[in-house]
């Protein structure tokens, strides 16, 4: 069988479409948002969105919970969906929420999306006080039951003491290290430097925004940028978060950046003049462009063995110590 | 080991003191009410308080949503916990909560409980026009996901409708035949010989209205009304259901009979004089009292082979069929 292939995220507007084209480009998994700004009962109706897609398509998808899961949906040819919130609210102000949602099968959940939460602190707050009381006990419980907690939208100190305070792995699943291209989104060494000792993962975006030229970026830079973060991480900590927003309209990023909390609006990484989702580099526009970055990291010097531990073996190993309840 | 003991229906105001109790009663497994008249997300509440008894009494009780888990439960000491919902008042309107709450572990659910619900018609209506519309959709979906249909408080055509309809055996969780005591929560013959047909339960209930003489019924009366049952439905379709309610306050009894639906009391099987919830007959009084059951059993003439059956193993058979996904 050839070597896994895990995409750590994206957001697609989903189709049939786009389900056959993760089959032709062999994603074997997909970490999937389905929560923004939701809270828990719109998150239920995402939930219950998806269980119509994995009805009517259940030759292409199917729902993922364990690295298991992830090995049957590989064997059985089609690619398992993997559920997360990039924002803690789907839990509103209820802990037991995060166990109920673990149950109906979230296995990533972001502390903030960009603003202050009532867990932690975004990065595009002026201020971070660092990690709230409420974010202390929901983390235990995050890693009770095995709720990984992902802090790619999340500010500095916060993202600190979620790696000190967690008894388990965190990770961020889509950004990129600040010092390769300095967005507010991409991550400090201190940052990628705790994730590696917690035995986190960094998942690379491909998101425009978060890449060194921008649409411009060119493969083999992006695949240096990867070398270079495998030199302060080690490769074993490493995988792709894309950040795939495939047939979005710009009425979804706009509600991605603004949802309910602002009536006037807000460009994130856009500007006034730059408000819609940038092109994608020519090397990667969709699934089936993950060859590219292979090749790519082949390019750069990196050995077959990484090359597939970046491209889903390690998110794989990942998912089978981290999404089911601690063991004392 | 020792043969299994199911309660087919149950709803205690839970403490840890119960819990010892259904141990100390070698009660495997119980089929718990969580929802009267709650909506999606009040149920939802519900799951989280029983994730938080599972948590906290780990070596006394369980969650199970399968046969395997009650043998589980079995082989570990422990009581396994099964839960289910006397209306569908937690589907709302939404069909896609059929599967949202299977998956969070529901696997019995009525179609009505006393009143016309969305899905079908009550026992205490002056009219039973049948199952719905929607009850049509919901009835295909629970089949498909393994959620069971029960019909105890549902009148009789919308009971016999729904048995036709449902592509899997439906249950009665708790009651008894209406030829022994003709209350209107008992069922007739006609729906006795329903249930057997589509190969479904019948729980028998200790709770003292649906008992002939009430709090007065002996042990002998209801073991034979158990033996003549057989005669009608066979063996193989009887179970208990015992519909306990242990320590709770007559408000709760309130609750249970008009929750939200009516400004004035309706006194469902009590009366204005006789409010609240009768005296249990003196040799049944809670979880310790199967045995005195299983003695009856076997002094009305049943083998031993058939009191096992109707004390536990014909519900372990019945679960172990019916609450998984349809099979094609």
């Amino acid at each position: 069988m050839s070597s896994i292939r895990i995409d750590g995220l994206q957001y697609a507007n989903w189709s049939e479409s786009i389900f056959r084209e993760m089959r032709a480009g062999d994603i074997d998994a997909v970490h999937v948002t389905i929560a923004y700004h939701e809270n828990f009962r719109e998150t239920v109706a995402n939930f219950e969105a998806w269980n119509r897609w994995f009805e009517r398509f259940p030759e292409l998808i199917c729902k993922a919970g364990s690295a298991d899961d992830v090995r049957a949906a590989k064997a059985s040819g089609r690619t398992a969906i993997v559920f997360g919130f990039q924002n803690p609210s789907p839990i509103e102000d209820d802990i037991g929420l995060v166990e109920i949602l673990h149950t109906l099968g979230a296995r990533f959940m972001q502390l903030t999306y960009n603003n202050q939460s009532l867990l932690a602190t975004g990065c595009y707050e002026a201020e971070d006080p660092g990690i709230t009381r409420m974010g202390r006990e929901v983390i235990r419980e995050m890693n009770r039951v095995g709720l990984v907690i992902d802090m790619s939208h999340s500010a500095e100190r916060s993202t600190l003491e979620a790696a000190e305070i967690s008894e388990r792995p965190i990770v961020v699943s889509h950004a990129n290290p600040a010092s390769w291209h300095p967005a507010l989104r991409n991550k400090s060494e201190t940052v990628m430097r705790a994730l590696a000792a917690c035995d986190g993962m960094l998942g690379f975006s491909l998101y425009p925004h978060h890449l060194k030229g921008g649409s411009a970026c060119t493969l083999a830079e992006f695949c240096q940028a990867i070398a270079d973060a495998a030199e302060v991480m080690g490769v074993e900590h490493l995988g792709i978060g894309s950040d795939l927003c495939q047939d979005q309209p710009d009425s979804v990023v706009e509600w991605m950046r603004v949802g309910r909390w602002s009536k006037t609006m807000d460009y994130g990484e856009g500007s006034k003049d730059n408000p819609g989702f940038p092109p994608m580099p020519d090397w990667f526009g969709g699934n089936t462009d993950f060859g590219n970055i292979e090749s790519g990291l082949r390019a750069v010097g990196f050995s077959e063995a990484d090359v597939a531990a970046i491209m889903g073996e390690n998110w794989l190993r990942f998912f089978e110590r981290n999404f089911g309840p601690m063991t004392p």
